[in-house]
């Protein structure tokens, strides 16, 4: 028996991202008037309308764009409180005496289970109605053994993309034991998180981790079987990007702050170079320079951070349009990044695609082309969003013809 | 008979802007845990849910935000064809021969009344999903007193706030006889769009129309009885402020190149400031300054600028993230000037607040606040729209205990 078969036609303009299609005159394997044939979860054909084979099923795209699901490889979404007022207070110029990221911890560890699940829940649908099928998301506002486990548990059962994260910030209760806070967490807090987790994460920086207490964490993480990616450059170029090279992390993420030879490394290597907008732009801080890791041969991803202290966005498109307007990116190579480059964050070949062999995420937009996540920043576009070839949100406005309740 | 009342109750926090509970450290008038009550299209009661009068029907709004519905006060939205290639060009720094706003003017003439129509319909539903229950918009694309006026007319039908901007650029056919331009706007082609315009404005910079032919314009338009706005000072520091001021323009639009002297002016008159930050991320050109003439005790408005060449977007709430982010407005005064500011810019005191006697147009957050709006850029943050007292839209995913549809 097989599954049955969906066809997606009218799309007047696909980004495959498939090598199939793509060239240099063609980086993201664009295809007009294309077709998409889903089986089951799977894409299994994908090409010029005209040439569509027979499916069981029709849903007609009406002419708009269609693109892989956004990547959202870094994320920090297991958390409670609101910090809607220190936003305020920072971009007013007033004081703000209250804890920052104590703040989000000592909420956090208040919330039951079912909050933070519930919470989880409501970011991940958000996400979804912005286009985004996939997201990797991280520990770290719990702190101790029991908090960063079930913080990394109900994650778990909700994407497997889940990393620990319990080097964020020394726990307040270790403020004069830093030593002792990095043997909690390559220690018993290891323990605990490991088997939740698939990533492992720090972050690298001066206040926070420096780059001996960085390699103790991530070669621990590494010999339980969790793959590093780091919090690197962000405030200071530091050792973060460095060390993610040397270690084979998946991802260097923030690279705000580079010296040639980061770049020279990033670019030797198989890290990804993951850029966060959202936080730059939420905190008024100089963004990373796109354009050279680009030209160096880096591989880019572009992602939310979201969280509630510095990058409280959710939306890929907004940061597809601050990379392109103030990172250097073309547009083309901001939409990959997003959803190409995530996926190699991620070490992920069967999502940020659309090709045959690939999970069915599949992005409508309400546009002709994708160049309209950056020529019109702001403005929710998402038509329609397909996961694992399933119809998983239609935006209120638009029909879709043939789709479950689309016409 | 009086009109069925309706109470919004469980309003967590709820913007004003209404001198009964504005103050010094209360610049929105804030209230919180609030509720409205409002009778066919009209506000008729605001305060603390506790005391709200008893009504014939209640809806919840379970704990989010309210706001006046956003005042876009600048867009120009009758136009047709597509130039999503000329901006990837653009932020690809590729060349790009082909003709701007020529293009937009060739394929507006093209274009059927029918599909001028329909297209400024789709962008007024998709503005009213994005909160603006108020929208400007303006001629400009068809440069012909055929094309002029029809333009005026199809957006009259569907919005009062409509602006003859026959002096957007020179025709085209006059490249050679700007002068000749100049006296077929302020004869023939004004004749025929005053008709349908409440406004007149003129593009006055640098390429386009000068200090004199500004001023002939707008005061031919005044003497039909339309009242000037001008484009002023966008690209240089040229005499449109002044101009603006001395003629007693409801607004001068852009102010991105301001003199000491312009300031001054601004804030020593009843010419409100209209910032456009989307032009400025979309051309990657400097922002205004908000700042200073803020300080300075002039009344600033945002505005989306929604057009094809130069500013895409028709999200206010983007603008009022950028204009946090970039143009040194605290969270406040952005949304005051998205809603108030607007309302000013337009001369209208039933739009821009939630008072008493004020047109119903309510927007509701799925968010606690308003910081909310710069605090989560990017996001699509709108529950719910009221429109004249009407639920016109509330997003898919929001339920509303009481509304229409709502449970
Ligand atoms: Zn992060
Ligand atoms: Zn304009």
């Amino acid at each position: 028996m097989t599954a049955t078969s969906t066809a997606v036609t009218g799309i007047g303009s696909l980004v495959t991202n498939d090598p199939s299609f793509s060239g240099a005159d063609n980086p993201l394997g664009l295809v007009r008037d294309a077709a998409v044939v889903v089986e089951g979860d799977r894409v299994v054909w994908t090409g010029p309308s005209s040439k569509a084979p027979p499916t069981d099923n029709r849903v007609d795209a009406g002419g708009r764009a269609l693109l892989p699901g956004f990547v959202d490889s870094h994320s920090h979404l297991i958390f409670a409180g609101d910090r809607g007022a220190e936003f305020a207070a920072r971009m007013s110029g007033r004081p703000y005496t209250a804890g920052g990221i104590r703040t989000t911890v000592a909420a956090t560890r208040a919330a039951s289970d079912a909050e933070l699940g519930a919470a989880l829940d409501r970011f991940l649908a958000e996400a979804l109605r912005q286009g985004t099928t996939t997201v990797e998301t991280k520990s770290g506002y719990g702190l101790t053994v029991h908090d960063e486990a079930r913080a990394l548990r109900i994650a778990a059962e909700r994407t497997p993309e889940t990393t620990y994260l319990g080097a964020h910030v020394v726990a307040p209760e270790y403020a004069d034991d830093p030593a002792g806070y990095v043997d909690l967490v390559t220690g018993p807090m290891l323990d605990a998180c490991a088997p939740h987790a698939r990533w492992v994460d720090v972050f690298c920086e001066e206040g926070a981790f420096d780059g001996d207490q960085a390699r103790a964490i991530l070669t621990a993480g590494a010999a339980r079987g969790l793959v590093p990616r780091v919090h690197a450059n962000q405030l200071t170029a530091g050792p973060g990007v460095q060390l993610a090279v040397e270690l084979g992390a998946a991802s260097a993420d923030h690279c705000t702050h580079l010296t040639g030879a980061d770049i020279d490394a990033l670019a030797g290597s198989a890290t990804v170079a993951t850029l966060l907008p959202g936080a730059e732009f939420s905190t008024r801080a100089v963004y990373p320079d796109a354009r050279r890791l680009l030209d160096a041969g880096a591989t880019v991803a572009l992602s939310t951070d979201c969280n509630p202290g510095s990058s409280f966005t959710s939306s890929m498109a907004f940061c597809v349009a601050v990379a392109v307007r103030d990172m250097g990116m073309t547009p083309d190579e901001a939409v990959r990044a997003a959803t190409y480059g995530g996926a190699r964050a991620l070490r992920r070949t069967d999502i940020g695609t659309v090709a045959p062999g690939a999970r069915a995420d599949l992005h409508l937009l309400d546009a002709p082309g994708h160049v309209h996540l950056a020529y019109r920043p702001g403005v929710p576009l998402t038509a329609a969003v397909w996961q694992a070839g399933e119809l998983r949100w239609r935006a209120g406005h638009v029909t879709l013809e043939g789709a479950p309740g689309g016409t």
